[in-house]
Order: C-alpha cells, then sequence, then structure tokens
C-alpha cells in the first residue's frame, strides 16, 4: 500500500544497527511527518558526511581533516599510542577522556577462524608508527575476548621485535564501576581478584 | 574528537524514534564505513521521498501520487471507510489485509486535555466523504484508549447526524490472537466474556 520510495527508504533504515523493521518504519513516518524539521536536515547532514568524512591516514579515525583532530592536536602527548579495534572504540575510549596521547586504529582482530591475518590489519603501519623513536608506550585497548587477547599478544610480542624501547601495556580487568559482585561473571572476579591492590 | 558533520548527523539520527544517543553512534559508524552500501543508497532514498512524497488529498495516507494507490485502486470497495488514527494504523491495516475498503486518516484523535476538537482533526472531511451517497459502511478502527474510544462515540453520532444511511462500528474488543489469559489484563478479559460467541 505504499509506494516503492517509502518501501526503499524502511529497508535502508531497517539495515542499520540498532533498527528493525518496525521501528524503521516509524522512523519514516516520523520523517515524513516532519519534513522541515527531520527529513530535509538528514539528508543535508548525510551529505555532509558522506562528502567530507574520510578515514585519517595515520590512526583511521573518522574525521573531515587528514590527519584527523586528535593526530593534530598539538597539546596531546606524541610518546604515547592507545590501539583500538575500531573506530567506535576510540570514540568509547575519547569519552571517557582518560587518555591523552594519539591513536591506532586496527580495523579488527585477529582471527584464524575468519582468516585475519596481521597484514588485513593496520599492524604493519602500528610497527612503523612505533619505530619512529618518538613513541614510549603502546596501551592496547582491545576486547577482553579471545580474539582481542590473542591480538594484544601478537602485537606485543612484534613491537619487541621491531621497537624494543617502546612499553607496551594492555588494559587492566577487574570490577566496572558501579558493578556488584552478585552479577559479575567468575571470569571478571578471579581477574580483579589477581589485580587486587593494597587500600 | 569528531568532527561537527559527525556530531551533526548524530544528533539527527538520535531524534529518529526508536534511536537513542548510542544506538545512532552505531548507525553513523555503520554508514561511515559502508558509504557505498548504506550511506548513499540512503541519501538517495531520503530525498526520493523527500521529494515526491505527500500526503494523499482524500484520505491522508502517504504516497508519490494523489488520490494515493489506495484510493485510487479500483478493485477496493467505495462503500466502505475504516477510520484510523493516523498513517502507522493505516500501514498495520494494510499489512493484516483484512479491510478491502478505502480509509480515511484523522490525523489524531479527540483530546480534552491536549485542546484537540473535531476541527483540528480530519473530522469534517469525513462527514463529506460519508454525505455523497456511496459510503455504506465506516469502521472505526482507533485505539482501545479513552481518547480512541471519545473520538469513536463523537464521530458515530455526527455520522448518525449527517448521513443517517451508514453503518457505523469499531473493531471487536477481545483476547488477542496467541494471548494468554493469565498475562491479560482485566479490561480485556472483560471485553472478551462480553463479546463471546457461540462455538
Amino acid at each position: 500500500m505504499t509506494g516503492p520510495e517509502i518501501d526503499r527508504l524502511t529497508t535502508l533504515l531497517a539495515r542499520l544497527p540498532g533498527l528493525g523493521p518496525r521501528s524503521a518504519r516509524r522512523a519514516v513516518l516520523h520523517l515524513i511527518q516532519k519534513r522541515e524539521a527531520a527529513l530535509v536536515p538528514l539528508i543535508g547532514a548525510l551529505q555532509d558526511v558522506a562528502e567530507r568524512v574520510r578515514p585519517c591516514g595515520t590512526c583511521g579515525n573518522f574525521d573531515t581533516r587528514d590527519p584527523c583532530a586528535v593526530c593534530a592536536d598539538p597539546r596531546r602527548d606524541d610518546s604515547a599510542i592507545c590501539v583500538v579495534e575500531d573506530v567506535a572504540d576510540l570514540w568509547a575510549m575519547e569519552r571517557a577522556g582518560a587518555f591523552s596521547g594519539r591513536y591506532h586504529v586496527l580495523g579488527g582482530v585477529l582471527s584464524a577462524l575468519d582468516g585475519v591475518g596481521p597484514d588485513d590489519l593496520t599492524i604493519p603501519a602500528l610497527e612503523a608508527r612505533c619505530a619512529d623513536g618518538r613513541v614510549r608506550e603502546v596501551v592496547l585497548a582491545l576486547g577482553a575476548t579471545v580474539d582481542g587477547q590473542t591480538t594484544a599478544h601478537v602485537i606485543a610480542e612484534r613491537l619487541t621485535a621491531v621497537a624494543p624501547g617502546v612499553t607496551v601495556s594492555s588494559l587492566g580487568q577487574g570490577v566496572p564501576v558501579g558493578g556488584e559482585l552478585d552479577y559479575l561473571d567468575d571470569g571478571t572476579i578471579g581477574a580483579a581478584l589477581r589485580a587486587r591492590r593494597p587500600v
């Protein structure tokens, strides 16, 4: 009962992460009903992003500039690089506001199962960045999954070979802020106990 | 850490029903990462809808044609009109495939609290459609809320005055298909009991 234009828009919106067919339909109706307040600005914003946003040639972040705002910021620390799996993780680190160095987006994690090797990721570029002498610390902010931890170990080994002066660390594991023991899995409780600190 | 273009797109997407700031960020990343497969087609689909989709002058449905596909379909029954609150409800009725007549979108329901009177809705246009002699039945497919039922009563009264030959009905109430008694509210169980039918 709806034309092909509406059906096509609904299908495309339903493919976005977090939206299904039902919420895509609601979104389409919302956009049609608020043409000037929602639909027209959304088209403009999407066009801006499509025309202007590119991956940063240094770290892999998305920005309208290359190098990106993080890589170009003179106040940030050139001697530390935080390695993340994808841009979403970089943004999450920045929202936390806890890291003031540079970033390196891997573009994934190593996976024997999916046939992802070091050269499918930006690991060679990371080695080149670490070998230039300015970098002193690399923080591996990868997920606490099997593939994430495997990737962290491989990167640590390779960096030790090409840049022996660089300290490689990974994120601490333990109880998340606001976490209650009763709701934590055994692995997290064990990791938190091993990472115990004097009060 | 993200440019104003990305922030603006995230804000606009987060305003869509069903998306919050977090899923909007994920959607933006998905669109940037799949520029040709997702972002460019989405811009095209939004532009098509913005340029071509309009409300139908007869029933209020959204379509690229006016009258819309439902109003223009010669196989549909001119003698029955289904009255719905908004276009989402019209689409839901069409998905159910249970009604073969025409539609009339009210654009809301009467609400003393929100100051919505009959002339704020398309009730006068509905009266005009019903007074032309072809319409024999009006089905009020409005929500089973206080405002929905008030609106149904007001419309039934007004239609009886201007088009006494028209039969006005409203949707049956009872146990939803797949519904278990244990999980139904008291009002629905009462309505289902009053609407009991011989087996």
